[in-house]
């Protein structure tokens, strides 16, 4: 991790920065109602990694299943309950093959950090014993940490902490110089929330399973930003969630191998997920369904899977490749500035997070408010990074399909007025 | 409860139906987009104890908040989120007012099954331990049965099932002979999602605190049923779900008393729910947020609150008188009719659960369906109540604030239609 003294040095190095260059939106911004402000002006919307806006697609698909499609699902003898399962399975397809995987490797959870709590709590309570080793990353969100420190504590096994390189990634030949036998389970992000760093998923797997041990991958920032084929990294375990990929609020994902999924123990009982309940004995429904207790997002589901399609049409590679472009511009921009501190590499996938020197990030983004700039001021849910970091929150400016260099220029303008304030 | 043949017996019996009576719809059928058949046919469905229909103004709530209010909240510097957490809050207020309840001792969760299982999960095996015994009734829906079998084989704990009365309620004298001090929790059905009957809640609650147990009720089928107040109750744990509620799916409440609810442990952890992480030690937010890991479901408490402002604008004990008038007319209607065993007692909140002797009741779903008449068939998630009652299988209409004497003069005639075609 560079130091913020190191950082500063690199901000000093003369860099070209191509002030010509136009960088599109991908997506129309007019198919999202969000993008627009109160009063009709255009809000530039910087904090897509904390959540996306959602096209008009996705929230038609949403009105639609609420209303003249709406009906139950898996359970109906009537025929808008049958076509609502088939479309509720259908969105469970479409989701699962958006990474590469089978409808039968995964389950709906409410949300990436549900996914990961199920993966602590059942995988992890029957497989995990004193003793037992977890390795998790410096970078990982809270999601991708208290769970497993929860776990720990209950089981008795112990964490692991890999490092980071000095430019904010994880660093694998720590991890691997760690990794032991012992080590029962890897929990790492695929790109960090905060710095926009991209794992090598594959060579993290590998290791991982070099010492015998699962992997579970954080790919909440990945999945909206990166194409991921879940088989091509051979992970365990993949959790994300709908809401950063356009997607619906109240809904995500967890993706398991399908012999790991099949024979992880239920972990929330009631209706849907049992065969046979008696008062004497009760038995449970194969995997997925044995983890969707009671009637599940329907709505959300349906929209997951329209969201899918919005994205898809437009293609993740030109996805990286567009957010690649935007954070260049940015990180550009912003090292032409003085006293701001760039963390992350170069490379970050959609995520610039930085600092100025004597403003604190908050009051950055309260000003910036005022210029219909939105961006994420704080700890971003990863505090151990902000302690690695030396900071106690940064200033986030992260991208999607629907920004373009008119967001960066207004984020430049608002940090120049902002730095006219304070200076 | 009644055998099939007292049943039978009580359908001998004369009984005078007023067919004049007409029963008008309580909300105008056309603010729900649902109520509608592909081809433009009203359609009378009869299911709303498995999910209502939503009306207009919930969906519109949601999309509004999916797409020109959408933001994430509680992390937001910029005004836009800072307005959705206030909106996100004021829909936790609004939902808790619902049931008498206070903001700070309602917890959103997935639905009503992950509210209970977050009781079992946390409550419970922080309170429950070898030896204790919990009691259920015997016509409890399979989500309030299975979180507890399994909290009861984590900690060795012991299940008892209270029977039911004759006419198909559960049985308090029973449960009062029943309990000892070894009973630490009490959970049952405020309404049976298959019979209708109704839980003396508050009577119940005080024979659970008279031997020093807690009670938690099953609301979902009560809360769109009945007026509820927790408080006149003295329940301690209330669990419901929207959907149910005219709501968005993906979304449900645990409300519990303030006191037990800031001592129930963290059941799931990540962003949102933690006050400070390290490594070395993570501390815990305080009650609600410590139970809502992650991001939450914005848009679907926003709607969630639409549905109760929509519901209390025409009032529960309206929307009781209504759906007892259409359960009277329905029984008095089938009562009439040769070879049909009504389950339940007379006073169902909502619901009629039948059979017909010599018709599955799925068969009686699906020629019913063809006459856009919309009923459930099955086990409804109650395996040990169709044990007890004899039967796979009920077939179940359930009414809301959008049925009427149509529907269940649709239904009568679907009946009839069938008895000739299995005749």
């Amino acid at each position: 991790m560079l130091s913020r003294s190191q950082c500063r040095k690199l901000a000093a190095r003369s860099v070209s920065v191509s002030t010509d260059h136009k960088v599109a939106a991908l997506a129309r911004r007019a198919d999202f109602p969000g993008l627009v402000t109160a009063s009709g002006a255009a809000w530039h919307y910087l904090d897509s990694a904390a959540t996306a806006q959602k096209p008009q697609a996705v929230i038609d698909a949403a009105s639609r299943a609420m209303g003249r499609d709406y009906a139950t699902v898996h359970r109906g003898v009537y025929a808008r309950s049958a076509e609502m399962t088939l479309a509720y399975e259908a969105a469970r397809r479409r989701v699962a093959q958006f990474i590469g995987g089978q409808e039968d490797e995964l389950v709906f959870t409410r949300g990436a950090t549900e996914a990961i709590n199920l993966v602590a709590q059942s995988w992890g309570l029957a497989n995990l014993k004193s003793g037992d080793r977890i390795l998790l990353s410096e970078l990982e969100h809270h999601s991708n940490i208290v769970p497993w420190q929860m776990l720990a504590e209950r089981v008795g096994a112990q964490i692991d902490v890999c490092p980071l390189t000095d430019d904010g990634r994880i660093d694998l030949d720590a991890a691997q110089a760690i990794l032991t036998s012992d080590h029962k389970l890897v929990a790492f992000a695929h790109v960090s929330n905060v710095l926009g760093s991209v794992l090598d998923a594959r060579r993290a797997a590998d290791l991982a399973h070099a010492v015998g041990a699962k992997i579970l991958i954080d790919g909440c920032q990945a999945v909206p930003r990166l194409p991921v084929d879940v088989t091509a990294l051979d992970c365990d375990f993949y959790a994300f969630s709908a809401h950063k990929l356009y997607g619906p609020t109240g809904i995500g994902a967890l993706w398991a191998k399908a012999d790991i999924l099949n024979a992880m123990p239920p972990w929330q009982g009631g209706g849907a997920m049992i065969d046979k309940v008696t008062f004497a004995r009760t038995t449970y429904a194969p995997a997925p369904q044995r983890f969707e207790a009671g009637t599940p997002a329907i709505v959300e589901a349906i929209a997951f899977g329209a969201a899918c399609d919005y994205v898809s049409a437009i293609g993740l590679e030109a996805i990286h490749a567009h957010e690649a472009e935007l954070v260049a511009q940015t990180r550009d921009a912003l090292r032409q500035m003085n006293d701001i501190t760039l963390f992350g590499p170069e490379d970050s996938a959609g995520i610039v997070s930085f600092s100025i020197d004597g403003i604190h990030p908050h009051d950055l983004g309260t000003i910036l408010d005022e210029e219909n700039v939105a961006i994420r001021a704080g700890h971003h849910c990863a505090q151990p990074l902000m302690d690695k970091l030396g900071v106690p929150a940064t200033a986030r400016a992260s991208f999607g399909i629907y920004s373009d260099e008119t967001d960066v220029a207004a984020l430049v303008r608002g940090i120049e007025r902002t730095k006219r304030i304070f200076g």
